[in-house]
């Protein structure tokens, strides 16, 4: 019996999955370079066939991880959650996973409906680099005092207008309003982590405030000053946009 | 001024070093294999020329991977070592890197004057790959009870002779007999880690030991089998050799 869609079996599907970002150009589609949106374009095509429409909850950069990463998947195809999350683990390259695949009510959006996000940042602070952490989390051999950078990332905390934090392009327009809900650096062994969650990031949000705290680091901007960064509304106050390598997405709260 | 050398000037140096081996072909230097050997080699010829003598602490195969490895470097060149570390941190490839570097007595040998080593072999246990996973962990889709495997484990400490649990070929020759100082199979969240210490290994021995207890994980070995595999002093008793992926020496104690 063939299978003939209707807008009455119009089916949501919430999907969880992984990915090592070295390879990808971010989620978003793009002319003449891959992508993670690419990589699940192929694999559907090839276990639903054409006909389906999906939503990445956020745009992520070049070289950007992600532990865990949310998509909306709207068909009409009937494969059971089960069978779509196997088939796909089956086609899409190594370098991402679908760790989790549901039914979902049709109004629900991988982005809009996202209440807020946690990122983590790697820092390898070693005087060595790891030969298994290249593309996993920057390289820096200077000394890191972790407790003064986390009383530092205090300031982050609240409801900010983050202009200072966040690379203007044409996609950033509007209120540039953000609210930070915990910020913490903490190290295990040589390994240094920033967490920061928020309710939005705007562009390279995350990646200027780390900049900014390694330039606490070395001495360049006072443990006090991140508030004035902030105030000044300005980019150029801010400490310079640190590499792509050590960011992961780590949590998508709905 | 030139140096010249001379026998009175005959240094030797420990280097300790990691590296992923992804890339390389084992330890040892051959024909048509890339190999860690042959980094070194090629990157001591260019910082301190011709004319130099490398040990290895052991043989490892295509694949495995070192936290820690130690090697031996007999030298008439005076360069410091800290100067030594530094220059071939810049000239090896990533997959390498060189933690410490010291002087040690003309007696000392990577290999002969090691008194344990330690290795540990990573299982990701769950039904779903991870995207960071690949070439660093054996992916194991089935329950595993860490517990259950860790009791059998305890089998294997003690003086044993272990060709049961050796891949014999021209390299394995005389005494079989090797004592395992400790097995721990434990858990972190997903991740299953098999842990064995002992003053030395025979070929492929790690390998077939997580590949006997995986058959027990299937049941199909009993637990308390271990012995009469041990006893049997027979390879085709033991279970299969496990992917190298998975396995890392870890630790080497002088």
């Amino acid at each position: 019996m063939q299978h003939i869609p209707d807008e009455r079996d119009l089916r949501n599907l919430l999907l969880t999955i992984s990915y090592d970002g070295r390879q990808f150009h971010g989620w978003q589609i793009q002319q003449n370079a891959y992508t993670v949106q690419e990589a699940f374009q192929t694999a559907l095509t090839k276990i639903i066939g054409e006909g389906f429409d999906l939503k990445g909850c956020s745009r992520t950069d070049t070289g950007v991880h992600a532990n865990m990463y949310c998509i909306s998947l709207k068909t009409t195809h009937p494969i059971p959650p089960e069978r779509l999350k196997a088939a796909l683990n089956r086609w899409l390259p190594l370098s991402v996973a679908v760790n989790d695949c549901r039914e979902v009510g049709t109004d629900f959006h991988a982005r809009y409906s996202c209440k807020s996000k946690e990122y983590i940042y790697k820092i390898w602070n070693s005087e060595v680099r790891s030969p298994f952490l290249e593309g996993y989390a920057l390289h820096y051999r200077y000394p890191l005092d972790e407790k003064l950078l986390n009383d530092a990332s205090q300031a982050y905390v609240g409801r900010h207008d983050f202009t200072s934090f966040c690379t203007l392009d044409n996609r950033e327009q509007g209120d540039l309003t953000r609210t930070v809900k915990a910020f913490s650096v903490t190290r295990e062994g040589d390994m240094v982590i920033m967490r920061v969650e928020a309710d939005g990031f705007l562009y390279n949000m995350v990646r200027i405030m780390v900049g900014t705290l390694l330039r606490v680091a070395q001495g360049k901007f006072r443990p006090d000053q991140i508030p004035e960064i902030i105030e000044s509304r300005s980019r150029s106050c801010a400490g310079p946009t640190a590499q792509a390598c050590g960011l992961y997405l780590n949590k998508v709260n709905y």
